[in-house]
């Protein structure tokens, strides 16, 4: 079992397990991460999302650098919900990251994709409270944007930074995934390309038309390139800004609802799915429903509708927090 | 509402007009579904898959050629699961088929992303039904393979296409991705650039290695190329053939049962999940407990364990199909 105090501690060993374990849904895993929860919330959570190919991997990177040179300890989540048919070129972008692997500063983990969204989205929220717990205590949590909008990202991150290419439609298609009305800081990447600079106008002019998500917050545009590491520092500076805008205002912590409440919802959807799986197991009733439709004696609507009142019957039955009901 | 008759007899609005309120989640359409469920299952269903890129679209445009050639009916469906950030360039290979619009023995239906993939593939599956009850006696389609193995492409085809690039690693690709053991061809797209014949080789020394599917069906590859409309052909023939290998044996009827699996397990899931959401929302339980989350007095495992308690509760009291088994 990890060990709560090493993790407190900042042991890198004890949180990587602890991380592993969470993700191959170890209950014990479960059960220290519980122990852990009063400890943690110091942490400024940062989402790097954006388009496959936008950059988001190169600017997490420089954004390591630049958040150790003002002294943060910093941790990093890269959540990759992509084929493994496209795999390999996201691996090699991760892999310039891992030069920051012997500075005891900075704990990077990758996690594996497999499980439903609502899945990993839970298990990189867990991943992130660990390394709050360890003491770090800057958070990047790298997303591929992904069209879920609102909920993916603002439940993972207290700030969300927006990464767009130089290309002519990429801002575009950024509105299209519903990006901009989540975005704290729109990051244009390859600020040497012809492109990026229409790109950043494009956007500036886009975000002056929309609300702002927070009236403390004007959204802001930000152009980078690989060879001028101060345009990066820029980034880091800016989200720190972003951090003091809202702390005075109650808007940092109306964020940690939204962040609990999308949190809450995946525990709740995970354990009553867990509960859905297993009953269909036992019960062998998903085997004889489909008997019954082959054989004609039912349709498919009818016999989802049975089992589903089945599952739940059941689970009633077996649910102990329900016996406290019938008795009161 | 859209007419039972109409649909069965073949027109086009009617089906349009029921593949959309199925989309939406309308209920009527589930209804209508149902009435149509006994009249289906005399189409021959064809899964095409692949890496995004690979060519999948421009082959189901050669197959419909093939197959409308040879005079049969055929329904597309295109299911497209990526990202809005990424879909401008799929829309543009959509168009190319689009070319057939005027062709009333071609019926084609995009259709859109959004949901949870679950929601995606039950939907793609109603969409073929209808399609199916419109008496199109072939119909394909189109997904975007995502490593989700068996599940995705054996619950909604009867016979499955890999479409794989001539890249040098784009078989080795699909392998990970676990389309080696579910195809039941593999094509081969650019057969006239260099890499395609290593490709086609690569894939047959692999297949050598491993079970076939079905005892009955060796996996093919075939190569193709744009220019050469025949080997489009042989494509398409040897999907009948498939069909012919298969259906003496009883092994199509085997498939049929993992795509009703797949679909009733889809059913339940949603059914479970829209319980779930409605009862989130009425009782504002979830807005209670992120309170008591904020303010220490729980935390969100515990949090999550009175909520799947609550719901499961309630969604057993509301549920008619219980009442039956305590009265006996």
């Amino acid at each position: 079992v990890p060990d709560v105090q090493a993790i407190l501690a900042g042991d890198i060993r004890a949180g990587a397990l602890l991380i592993r374990r969470i993700e191959s849904g170890d209950p014990e895993g479960a059960g220290v991460l519980r122990r852990l929860y009063p400890h943690t919330g110091k942490a400024f959570v940062i989402g790097i999302t954006g388009a496959p190919g936008a950059g988001k991997s190169t600017l997490v990177d420089g954004l390591i650098r630049s958040f150790r040179d003002m002294g943060h300890r910093v941790g990093v989540i890269a959540v990759d919900p992509s084929s493994p048919l496209t795999g390999g070129a996201i691996l090699g972008d991760r892999l310039r990251m891992q030069r920051h692997a012997e500075d005891p500063g900075v704990f990077i983990r990758s996690m594996a994709s497999g499980c439903h969204r609502g899945g990993l989205s839970r298990t990189a929220r867990e991943a992130s409270l660990v390394l709050d717990a360890m003491g770090y205590g800057i958070i990047l949590v790298e997303t591929v944007g992904a069209g879920q909008g609102e909920s993916d990202i603002a439940g993972l991150a207290h700030a969300t930074g927006i990464v767009v290419g130089p290309g002519s439609g990429d801002g575009i298609q950024a509105v299209k995934a519903g990006l901009l009305e989540v975005g704290d800081l729109f990051i244009v990447t390859h600020g040497d390309l012809p492109g990026s600079r229409e790109t950043e106008e494009q956007l500036k002019a886009m975000l002056a038309m929309g609300e702002p998500r927070d009236p403390d917050w004007k959204p802001r545009v930000i152009r980078t390139s690989r060879d001028n590491p101060e345009s990066v520092n820029t980034v880091a500076s800016a989200f720190l800004e972003h951090r003091r805008a809202l702390a005075g205002t109650g808007a940092l912590t109306r964020r940690r609802a939204v962040m609990e409440r999308v949190y809450l919802r995946n525990l709740v959807t995970d354990l009553v799915m867990e509960r859905l799986c297993r009953t269909l197991e036992v019960s062998q009733a998903l085997e004889k429903a489909v008997s019954a439709i082959l054989e004609g004696r039912t349709d498919p609507l009818e016999a989802a509708m049975d089992l589903t009142g089945t599952i739940l019957g059941n689970a009633h039955t077996n649910n102990p927090l329900d016996t406290k009901e019938s008795i009161s």
